[in-house]
């Protein structure tokens, strides 16, 4: 069954009312490994401990999730092949640490790469404070439907990714492992696509052991773009958007590189040390300088 | 202030109603380290993913528990230097995965080991699943207040643990690591007393740093008595009863001896490789043979 382009263009925004805890938000923070190396450090335990507890700012990316709603019949959609293609992530205010969120999602494009590559849709999603309607983040993501490409849609049109200044060193570089049940516990705050878990979903998207989340390895990335650029501090952060360009495995080691550019914004890649594999690139991080 | 033996003594059971769901039941065995060496193996997975989710037995000491009721300072307890004595845990059907239970708490006995060593409280727990007042797990446990000691009271008639047969070797063994960040994990699914995270609580408890959860090293030793003796079955442990002996310092390596006894009952220890120290001795479990 081939995807529904209109059905999907024309989809009413899916509205999702999130209500979160003090734990929830120290169960995303070991998600993305914080306190693995360092856990009793007054930097690990800002995000692990209810007494002092901040938000870690990519911790946007699951506050009013819709979750796999790909996963719905009426779109036609091989969800089991879908993996995440990008992430922005706008930041307008310090994040809460326990509350009510409303996250309200929209598809605004989907494109065609072909029957081999598969379709590419856009969403955005804001995140509000539900009490007030402040706004805390908005979001812009690309899903890649590896199998479901071909539909007759265009190619062109996909906004360009920020580049990355190669040609010269990076200014910047950090060292991070993930351990080998790290989507494990991030399925737990963020995503609970069996793809994560399920060798045998794996098998079927054709990898051989369950990948980790993208957003996963986004959060870890987040944790050196912070330490790197914003001096450790969570509100300095304003904005971080990346591409997924290849899967990472859990157990495998993160080599996160950053070159600063202007003032208040950095270019950063990360790649997979065991395998020398660029998983995450064309990352751009604007913040407080 | 000193310890109030009367109020303690005559303090009403305390009712704990407790709803959980398959993410908690996960969360338990993550925080007893289940997936860390084997991620992908169906014998973590039946524990971890909410699509085949078994409770790991020994998660019953988190079902219905009241927390740290001794800090009410109606009884006049240093709460900060309490560390668990000894736990026993009889299983008497299946753990749900999720649901509703009530725990029923009550003490049983206190006994005075002097002003040097601290009063020893012992308390027992009935889990029962809430609709239908089916027993779950009856539950006896003791509590170390090391500060409050010398109260007056007796010292005597606290029942024997189970002699561990050292003279011979052990019949079965098995090594299990724990993580740097172990206590940070298991005290979301167990137990938040801070002197498991807050380097400050823990040196006023006089530990050098925070230490692993007494219930955590019982979970963990859980998995190897449920593999050497349990064939990896759930249900067929019935019974686990342990005495802590010494901290766990999170991130230490754990060597677990069995000794079989009569059909269906074995002794058990355990004790930290990187110093030698026994943690868990006069440990006793029964087991479907």
């Amino acid at each position: 069954m081939p995807i529904d382009y209109d059905k999907m263009m024309t989809m009413p925004a899916i509205e999702i009312r999130h209500t979160f805890k003090r734990s929830d938000t120290i169960l995303y923070a070991l998600g993305i490994g914080i306190g693995a190396e360092a856990p009793t450090d007054p930097d690990s335990l800002r995000y692990l401990y209810e007494d002092r507890l901040e938000a870690f700012p990519t911790m946007a990316v699951v506050l009013g999730n819709p979750g796999l709603w790909f996963k719905d019949p009426q779109y036609g959609v091989d969800w089991k092949r879908i993996v995440h293609g990008e992430q922005s992530t706008v930041i307008h205010r310090t994040l809460p640490i326990e509350g009510e969120v409303m996250g309200t999602t929209r598809v605004v494009a989907i494109y065609d790469k072909g029957p081999d590559k598969g379709a590419v849709v856009c969403s955005t999603r804001e995140v509000r404070v539900r009490a007030t309607g402040d706004l805390i983040a908005t979001q812009r993501m690309s899903s890649f439907l590896r199998g479901d490409g071909g539909f007759g849609g265009s190619s062109e049109g996909a906004p360009k990714p920020h580049q990355t200044p190669t040609a010269r060193a990076c200014d910047e570089s950090a060292t991070l492992s993930t351990r080998s049940d790290q989507a494990l516990l991030y399925r737990l705050a963020g995503d609970l696509n069996p793809l994560h878990i399920d060798p045998e979903v794996a098998k079927a998207a054709g990898f051989p052991v369950p990948i980790l989340h993208g957003l996963c390895t986004y959060g870890i990335v987040g944790r050196a773009v912070l330490k790197t650029l914003c001096g450790g501090t969570p509100q300095r952060l304003k904005r971080f958007d990346v591409r997924f360009s290849s899967p990472v495995f859990p157990g495998e080691t993160l080599r996160v590189e950053v070159w600063r550019e202007e003032r208040g914004r950095a270019a950063v890649q990360a790649r997979v040390l065991e395998r020398d594999v660029i998983v995450l690139r064309n990352g751009l991080v604007e913040y407080d300088a």
